[in-house]
């Protein structure tokens, strides 16, 4: 099943929603110029096409495979890999200093799209990796910087995330893992970890675990954590390997997807020899893991949209080939792309995709400008519109990636459900993306319980506000102008249940949680593709007569009353769902 | 993964919805007497529970084995099936008069919910067998029900269903296998056809294979398509078995789920001495398929509902036990069952399950009517009520399938990813329903430009009219006052896409089959629970103290405040969705 990187979109969104030209005015993206942007997703494109999507299925077929010496990948993984770091796709966001490129988040969210479209399983090593990169470049020592970020940057070594244990899921504060100091300043860990992403494999030289601990005597829950980098193999100080750590990979698990990322239990200090070396400041471990999440939880959106694209080539393909039935209205059979349900189905996974996108994009630009941009103000509203999304890219885009991978099976028809076709992977890849990095219902609860009454609501309110201010543009245009009166009743509907969920008790706003989501992911969604229409109506009045922009026109408009328009219920169901039904309702009840 | 049957709730919606006492009443169902009901489900669930939940797990890793001599099914589906068999439970709904126990099809359709949920790879064997014996009862020789019913009816022989060719998949009338008139009146078979379930295995002596196939000369399209009863062996005189037919299973697809059950690509002919016997008159082949249709299409929903029973009782149990995080409002860590999004989840598993179950019993009980009441009218009536809720359960029940077998992954979260916890194979395991036996957008199709046209619209005139004056008696108790109101408005606004969708031309209304079908299956379902909440408020008033129907008040509450508001966007979408934007789209465009 081929992928094709959509580079003409991705550029598009860049530009027009990511502003992907401001960002490159700003000084920290200095070492980049905006020209370069289409140089480098048709780069990103060759490596993602050609290396890392036609292992996909053989990934799945052969999985990762554990022995007693570690886990090994199937073959050409490791070439692949090799390809990946020697074209120093790693380092793109990392910051020059570092040895990085220093490319906007923005734009290695494009690059880490196509990466996961063409290839899930793989796509979760870079992001581990670029994940530890984070943590160590800042909260790690000097010391722990100069030895493991240009290992990491430049691919030679790969990182993990340690969190979860057996009791400790989504609390993380339930976790038991310690580390004892040693004499020589470091420290001794001991502990088990399960569901370890790449945990163990032989790509790179080395593995990097962050791990999450509690100290002698640190305090109950989430506020007495620290962090420990745990390297594989200890690197001596001058920068050869050394010695193994005690610690290893002691079985895989046997997954619906993803077969070909190692899931592994992590067992550290069997010999009461696993030596770690903390991270920032002891007690600090969730501070350091709230740093990286809003670049991991949209990391993770990015697989939602990475997948759905692929699920939509792949059922626009076939419904183009695929020859059945007589299409009402017609006299003789034709290709299915022609009945009128495919067409719904086909114009959903596009306009699906294409909202979630946009979203996503312009989650990752406002990160770039909580960093980059040059006035406090700026960088502080950028934190709250970034703050605020990055729930939102999560869940929607995670929970429309099985949507719309499921969808696209419904294309194939029986075809589909034959894992030779390949769409049926792509569901069992992406089923995981809802659960994993916070649960969807985590996201949405902080979204309601701690993003609306950020900033006493003033990061919501502004975007609200910019999403109204937009309508009168969209209504001068003829091609746009119908769309403004569903939009305008949708901004109108989400500022309402905003209020009422900003004005209910935490328990309360919790019940409404994931249906106010979902009905902010799809106004928003609305109103970014709204902005899209009206740029694509101007460029076609300029002379142009590109299929993609006049697409962008229609998809517009079906997405606003066709999707979006679920806000309608969702905005109703938001205002009914108070604690009373939820709450009053007694365990034997809900178990009878 | 313990598989519980909810002999309560399927002993409630039987009385309460599909009247199972009235059908009990007539002279059709006389050997059958209502007071044996429970006792029936309770011998069923002993078998679903103890015989064939067990192997689910073991058919799912093993799978079904091909190899020159035949498809073997694991160590222990053998047994199984002896043991369903023996208890005579392949004839339950079959006539009398054809060693059948007679019993009503909506009794059945309860018994095929314990046995999907239970192996629903097992119960594709089952529903197959049943549709040859339907068949063969309705269109058959008198020489064929003597050969074939017999071994059908007891279960010793078992039936598939020939139609998918490579060409012709949801277009039957493209297909091109061929028979050819032999000197003793039998037909020479040739052909290829694929995805045929249960077309091998070692279970049973014989295999019964009913196959579409065209006769020289015969009309192009549907009009030209006969059926055929093809053995796997021919059947002496006397009833032993003879030679081995000239058919063979070449060979079989690795699928995304449903492993147990073999899905064959079968070979007819290969040394042309394929012996087939017509069913019914040539060129009637199709006429036999629509009269399968409904029967074949509620066993299809019923697929849906079972599995979504299973991962129901799966998700409730395990956020029962699972603890984790503290509920906001709360001081200690508690089970997940108290956190507020994974009620919500629970609920809605809960709630859309009960209400499919619902439609589909009713379903299953207007086909009973339309064949078991005496009056003529009210047998045309129960037709008609039939035939329109037929698509509805179909693609409804086992959209909901796939969707709540995913919401259960959700409650279980990473855990949920690992095949071993036994949730993610009841995905895979569903995700075929909505495609097979009639695509669900087919389904859409056929109520929109069938089933609201059929005797000019009478029937859906007649279960709006039924479903609203219903609505009087809700508002006389004080526990369902509050829901008439939603519904009423739901039934207006039913009524209004009803006729709209009436007077579109056909392909223009094809546009909104989909959503309107989901918006037709919500406010039905509605209702249906409705009627439920106001006979369980009446049984708690008497004194009842049972949660079981505490909780159908509460479920009635949520369905229709949290789910059945879908309609209200989907009645908008329904309206929206002229031929304008879908037909105006340009290929290019759409693949842009």
């Amino acid at each position: 099943m081929d992928y094709t990187v959509p580079v003409q979109e991705q550029l598009f969104v860049l530009e027009t929603i990511a502003d992907i030209g401001g960002l490159t005015g700003l000084q920290a993206f200095e070492h980049f110029h905006a020209g370069d942007v289409e140089a480098v997703l048709e780069e990103g494109a060759k490596i993602a096409e050609r290396v890392l999507a036609p292992l996909n299925r053989k990934g799945d077929i052969e999985g990762a495979r554990w022995s007693p010496e570690g886990v090994s990948l199937p073959d050409g993984f490791a070439q692949a890999y090799a390809a990946y770091r020697e074209g120093g796709w790693g380092g793109l966001a990392v910051g020059t200093e570092h040895g990085g490129q220093g490319l906007p988040f923005a734009l290695s969210v494009a690059l880490s799209e196509q990466v996961t479209a063409a290839n899930m399983a793989f796509s979760l090593c870079m992001i581990l990796t670029a994940g530890a990169i984070e943590a160590i470049s800042a909260h790690g020592s000097e010391t722990l910087r100069q030895s493991y970020l240009p290992q990491l940057v430049s691919g030679r070594w790969t990182g993990t995330m340690n969190l979860t244990e057996p009791q400790a899921g989504s609390d993380v504060g339930a976790l038991r893992t310690m580390a004892t100091p040693a004499s020589d300043g470091s420290w001794r860990i001991k502990g088990q970890k399960i569901f370890i992403t790449w945990g163990d494999h032989d790509l790179a030289e080395n593995i990097v675990h962050l791990v999450l601990a509690r100290t002698p005597g640190s305090p109950s829950g989430t506020k007495g954590i620290s962090l420990f980098v745990v390297p594989k193999y200890l690197p001596n100080d001058d920068g050869t390997l050394g010695a193994q750590n005690d610690l290893r990979c002691i079985s895989l698990e046997r997954k619906l997807g993803i077969h070909a990322s190692p899931t592994c239990t992590m067992s550290f200090g069997d010999e009461g020899a696993c030596v770690g070396f903390m991270v920032g400041e002891e007690n600090s471990g969730m501070k350091a893991m709230f740093t990286m999440m809003n670049h991991a939880r949209v990391s993770m959106g990015v697989q939602g949209i990475g997948i759905a694209d692929r699920a939509r080539q792949a059922a626009t393909r076939y419904a183009s080939e695929r020859i059945q039935s007589t299409p009402i209205g017609s006299t003789e059979p034709a290709a299915i792309i022609n009945h009128m349900d495919v067409r719904r189905m086909l114009m959903t996974l596009r306009a699906t995709t294409e909202a979630s996108r946009a979203i996503t994009y312009l989650n990752a630009s406002a990160i770039d400008r909580a960093r980059g941009e040059e006035d406090a103000m700026a960088r502080h509203r950028a934190k709250g519109l970034a703050d605020l999304l990055t729930p939102i890219t999560k869940a929607y885009a995670t929970d429309i990636g099985v949507e719309m991978a499921s969808l696209a099976i419904q294309v194939f028809g029986g075809t589909g459900y034959i894992e030779e076709t390949g769409v049926a992977q792509l569901l069992r890849d992406i089923r995981i993306a809802p659960i994993y990095e916070g649960t969807n219902g985590i996201q949405a609860l902080d979204l309601v319980g701690r993003k609306l009454r950020l900033d006493n609501g003033e990061p919501v309110s502004r975007l609200l506000d910019e999403m109204q201010s937009f309508l009168p543009l969209a209504q001068s245009r003829v091609e746009t102008a119908a769309l403004v009166a569903p939009l305008t009743e949708a901004i109108g509907r989400l500022r309402e249940t905003t209020s009422a969920l900003q004005a209910r008790d935490p328990a309360e706003a919790a019940a409404g949680a994931t249906p106010y989501l979902r009905q902010f992911a799809v106004t928003l969604g609305g109103y970014l593709l709204l902005r899209q229409a009206v740029i694509a109506a101007s460029r076609l009045t300029d002379g142009s007569d590109d299929p993609f922009l006049r697409a962008k026109i229609a998809t517009a408009r079906f997405f606003i009353e066709d999707v979006m328009a679920q806000e309608v219920s969702l905005s109703r169901i938001v205002l009914a769902s108070g604690r009373d039904l939820l709450f009053a309702l007694a365990n034997e009840e809900l178990s009878a």
